[in-house]
């Protein structure tokens, strides 16, 4: 990923790379589909399924990307250890997405990592993850979207719009086949062809 | 759901309820209960999966009530067509969020909602939904979080960190067991007993 060209990012914003550790192929296939899908939407530059292979995800993100455009890295199989330490050696930051974090509405956490001005890995979790990754060793931050349980998806969600300001979801993506015009009413998709 | 009292949103702020429309029991068990614990935990004062039951999803949602808190109504198998004819006739607004909808971020669509001051309710789809959403028969507007394909639990997400202003993620949920205390490291779980 280090090397990798960020142009699906809003303008002068770091760029967001996801991590989703502790994918069960079977079990957790739609909901990491929807992780990968809002990670690629709120423009992530990339995501990184850890640890594990799905073909089947990998593909129908692909398919995303290929019709609706942008520019998204997805890789699978790297081992999160490595994922991470690729990372903060090439200057990145890491925050862990977690219920038992920093709240990012009551705290100051997120100027904190905002004023870094570094690239950013989001870890997502799926079932329980290692004691490791609240400590140092792992995440420069612990980051609550509320301190209730919810879904690891809602929180990226809202993790990115912060972090972007909203310019996400106002960006147009790049070399798209389709493209959906916004209305009040019905739909209306663009067929740039392809 | 009309007359139920909203005791979960942040003060002054009108009510939500999302209506989960499409919901198949086998395939969509744990989405439906990202996004039902999602509304919850971002204040939500009930969450009603229309027109199917499904009591696992529903236990699940009361046994996380009830252990973190709050008040937060669940219904299942109403009719949609019947949910939204007694919200509308109740004085409520309906959003329906929708990649096709106005932008949240590009349009007014979020200050024409506001503005109303209603009690809204957010219908969230999980397969293709009817035609019949998008027009004034149920819909009072049609709200896309981006215009990208993504994930119904995402968008809801946005939706109500908006509508709320960010106060839903720092409100103390009444009434529970456990609370988490933030944390920038670790894990900390206050039991209040039960």
């Amino acid at each position: 990923m280090a090397d990798s060209k960020p142009t699906q990012k809003p303008s002068n914003a770091p760029e967001i790379v996801v991590l989703r550790w502790g994918h069960r192929p079977q079990r957790d296939a739609r909901l990491t589909t929807h992780v990968a899908l809002t990670a690629r939407a709120l423009c992530a530059s990339g995501f990184i399924l850890s640890d594990v292979e799905d073909p089947g995800t990998e593909e129908t993100v692909r398919k995303i990307t290929n019709r609706w455009g942008g520019t998204f890295h997805f890789e699978m199989g790297t081992p999160w250890k490595k994922a991470v330490r690729d990372w903060k050696a090439n200057g990145g930051a890491v925050v862990h997405l977690t219920a038992y974090g920093e709240n990012i509405q009551t705290s100051d956490v997120l100027s904190r990592i905002k004023s870094l001005n570094k690239n950013v890995l989001v870890i997502v979790g799926s079932q329980k993850v290692p004691g490791d990754f609240y400590s140092s060793n792992v995440s420069d931050f612990n980051v609550s979207i509320g301190n209730q349980p919810h879904s690891e998806c809602a929180a990226l969600a809202v993790f990115m719009d912060r972090f972007f300001a909203g310019e996400e979801l106002a960006k147009n993506f790049d070399k798209a086949k389709m493209r959906i015009i916004p209305r009040a009413r019905g739909k209306e998709i663009k067929n740039d062809g392809g």
